[in-house]
C-alpha cells in the first residue's frame, strides 16, 4: 500500500476484482482498461449493465464471486499477516509488468522487506522441472549462486526440483531471491516448502496474484508463469521435459521481448529434452552464471557505473533515500555504519543497498558500500531531493 | 587411377608433388594453380628457377625431399596393396573439395571399393574427442547408426573415442563410412584401430592425402581435419573440450559454408565445453540422427526422389552404370538377381547400389531395390548412354 494508512478505493477496488477475476483474464483486463476499476467493481456489485458478450451463466458466476467479496477485511488481515497489495501506480510496481497488456496481474501480494520494483529491475528467472535430476539441481543452485554473486535477483516459482534448488543458491550466496507463487502468499504451497517460503520472505520477497488464502490449482500455475516471465530480464530453463510448464514460461520470456536461456544437458536425458527444443529454437544456451549476466547484462556487467543511475531519486522509497543518504560521499562505509546512519537494523539496510545496486546507486567496496561516481555527479548536479 | 593402364603425367606429378608438399600447403597449392603441375615439378626437378620470395633454406630442403621422391614406385606399391589415386580431373574426385582452394589437396589415396565422389554426396561428418566419455561414445554410435540407417554416409577421422564409435555405428547398422587418415593409408593409426580401419576399408573407404607409408604428425591432424569438413555436408561434433581438434572441424565447415552441429552434453563435463562453445556461436544442436539428416538434406529426406538424379549418367562409374542397368524397368529386385545381372559379387552391388541411392537412382523397397520414379523418367526421356 501507498504510504498513508486509508487504502485508496483504486487498491481496494482491485483487491475486491481479485477476488471475482481469475488471474490472466484478459477479458476483465480489458473492462478495466476500457472503464476504469471503480465502474467495473459497481458493475460486479449489480449496480450496472451487465457488459456485452458475456453469458448470463458466466456474469452470474461473477456476481456470486462479487458477493462473497470483502476486500478491506483481506487488507486487514493481510496488514496483521506483513503482506502489502501493490498495484500498477504505486511506487513499487514494476513497470515491466505492464507489457502483459490486458493480461496484467490486478495487482500483487507481496511479503518482504525490499522494494518488488527495485529488485525486478535486476532480476533473472531460473526455472525447470519439478523432478529434476541430480543434474538439474546442481545447475540451478550453482547458477543461482553464481547470479547472485553478480548482483543478480533470482526468480523463480517456489516448486519442488529446480526451482527450490534456485531459492536455496541465492539464499546460500547470501543473495537476492523472490518466489512468485500461484496460490496466496500467506498459504506456501506446496506444504514441504513451507520453511524454505519462510525464509524466502524473510530475506527476499514471495508475492503472488491470488488474494489470501487461495489455493493453486493446474491453470493457476500456467498463468503464474507470465508473470515470472514479464517481471525479469531474461528466464533460464534448466530442465524440462517436452510440453512442460517452465517451457511456457520460456515462450512467454520470448513473446515479451526478455532474454530466453536453457542449460543443456545429455541428449539422452528426457528432462533436457525441452530444454534441447528451446535450444534449437532462439533460445541461448547458457552454462554458467556469468553467461547469463553477460547476456541480461545489455551493457556488460560494469553497466550500472558507467551509466548511472536509472530511477530518480524521488521514486525511490522512504527507506532506500535513507539508506542512501547515509552514505558517506567520498569514501566506502560498513553496513553497520550506514544502517545507524539510516536510522535502521543492518537487515534493512542490506535489503535497501541491494535495491540502490540495481540501481546503479551503490557499488560493494571490499567489506562496505559506496556511492558510485555517477551517484556522485548526480548528487554534485543537485538532482536529488533526498 | 582414370581407367587405363598407363597414369598420365598430371596424376604422376601430383603423387610426385605429395611427397615433396605437405598437405594443406598454401603456397605449394598457388604454384600448381598458377603455373601447372608440370612445371611445378620441373622446378622442384632442379630444372628452374627457385620462385620469388622462397628463403633458400626452404627451397633446398623441398629439392631434397623431390630427390627422394619416387611416384611411379609409389604407384604400383599402392596398386599391389589395392589403393589407388584419385586426383582433381578424376570421375572419382569429389568436386566440393575445389572449395578448399590453394589449400586443397594434391589428390587422395583411396582403399575400399565405392567411389568416394558419389558416396562424398550425401555424407555427414562425424568428430570428436579421443578419450571421450561413455556417454560421449554412446551417442557418437547412435548417431551415426541412425544416419546410416537413414541412408547418410558417415565420415570421420579413424580416431580412438568419437571418431572409432562413429564409424563403428554405421559398420554396426550395415551403413556407409569413410576414414580420411592423416596417415598414409596403407599404415593405419592409431595401432589399436588397425583391425576398424581394415574393416571399413573392406565395406566403406579409408581415405587420405599422405603417401603411403608417411605417419602422422600433429599439425597433419589439423590439416586432415580439413579434407573431413570439406567433404560432407555437414560437421556433427559430439564431445569436445576446449581448443580440441574437433572443433577446428567445426570452424572449417563453417568457413566452406557447410552445416556445422553439435551434440549437448551437461554443463558440468569439460568434454561438452567445446561443444557448448560452439552452439553459442551458429552451430546447430542435434540430439538425433532425424535432426542432423533434416538439416543436412536441404529438401528433406525425399528430397532425391523429388529432384531426381544429380549426376548424369555417363559420369557414373563403369561398376555403378553397370548395376544401374541390372535394375527390372518397373519393379523392385533383390540385391542377389541385381547381382547376377550385372555380372558382379553381391557386396560390390551393395556398394554401389549405395552410391545409386546417394545420387537419387535407386530406393529401397522392402528386402529389394528398385528404380526412383525420377530414374525412370530419365530413361524414358533418353537422357542415359549406359
Amino acid at each position: 500500500m501507498t504510504g498513508g494508512d486509508a487504502p485508496d478505493e483504486e487498491l481496494v477496488g482491485r483487491v475486491f476484482l481479485g477476488r471475482v477475476l481469475e488471474p490472466g483474464d484478459e477479458v476483465g483486463g480489458r473492462w478495466v482498461r476500457e472503464w476504469g476499476v471503480a465502474e467495473v467493481v459497481r458493475r460486479l456489485r449489480g449496480r450496472g449493465a451487465r457488459p456485452a458478450g458475456v453469458s448470463d451463466k458466466r456474469w452470474a458466476g461473477l456476481l456470486a464471486r462479487a458477493e462473497g467479496a470483502e476486500p478491506e477485511r483481506d487488507l486487514a488481515a493481510a496488514r496483521a499477516a506483513g503482506m502489502r497489495f501493490v498495484c500498477p501506480g504505486d511506487a513499487e510496481w514494476p513497470g515491466q509488468l505492464d507489457d502483459l497488456g490486458d493480461a496484467r496481474p490486478l495487482g500483487l501480494w507481496v511479503r518482504g522487506r525490499p522494494s518488488l520494483r527495485m529488485w525486478a529491475l535486476r532480476s533473472v528467472a531460473v526455472v525447470g522441472a519439478r523432478a529434476c535430476t541430480e543434474y538439474g539441481a546442481h545447475m540451478a543452485a550453482t547458477l543461482a549462486a553464481g547470479l547472485a554473486e553478480h548482483g543478480w535477483v533470482v526468480v523463480s516459482g517456489g516448486a519442488y526440483g529446480v526451482d527450490g534448488a534456485a531459492h536455496r543458491g541465492a539464499l546460500g550466496a547470501g543473495g537476492a531471491t523472490v518466489a512468485v507463487l500461484a496460490c496466496g502468499v500467506d498459504r506456501p504451497y506446496p506444504r514441504g516448502h513451507t520453511q524454505l517460503i519462510g525464509r524466502i520472505a524473510e530475506q527476499g520477497l514471495v508475492v503472488g496474484e491470488l488474494p489470501p488464502g487461495d489455493h493453486p490449482t493446474p491453470s493457476r500455475f500456467i498463468v503464474r508463469n507470465r508473470v515470472i516471465a514479464a517481471l525479469t530480464r531474461g528466464t533460464v530453463v534448466v530442465e524440462a521435459a517436452h510440453r512442460s510448464g517452465s517451457l511456457a514460461t520460456a515462450r512467454a520470456a520470448q513473446r515479451l521481448g526478455r532474454h530466453t536461456m536453457g542449460v543443456p544437458g545429455p541428449a539422452t536425458s528426457g528432462l533436457s529434452a525441452g530444454v534441447h527444443e528451446l535450444l534449437r529454437g532462439d533460445a541461448v544456451l547458457v552454462t554458467d552464471a556469468a553467461e547469463v549476466a553477460e547476456l541480461v547484462g545489455d551493457m556488460g556487467e560494469l553497466a550500472p557505473d558507467r551509466r548511472g543511475p536509472v530511477l530518480p531519486r524521488d521514486l525511490l522509497a522512504p527507506g532506500a533515500r535513507g539508506v542512501l543518504a547515509a552514505l558517506p560521499g567520498g569514501r566506502a562505509a560498513p553496513v553497520d555504519e550506514i544502517a545507524r546512519g539510516a536510522q535502521t537494523t543492518p537487515d534493512d539496510a542490506v535489503a535497501r543497498l541491494y535495491e540502490l545496486r540495481s540501481l546503479g546507486y551503490v557499488e560493494r567496496h571490499g567489506d562496505g558500500w559506496k556511492l558510485t561516481r555517477q551517484a556522485m555527479i548526480s548528487v554534485r548536479d543537485g538532482e536529488s531531493r533526498c
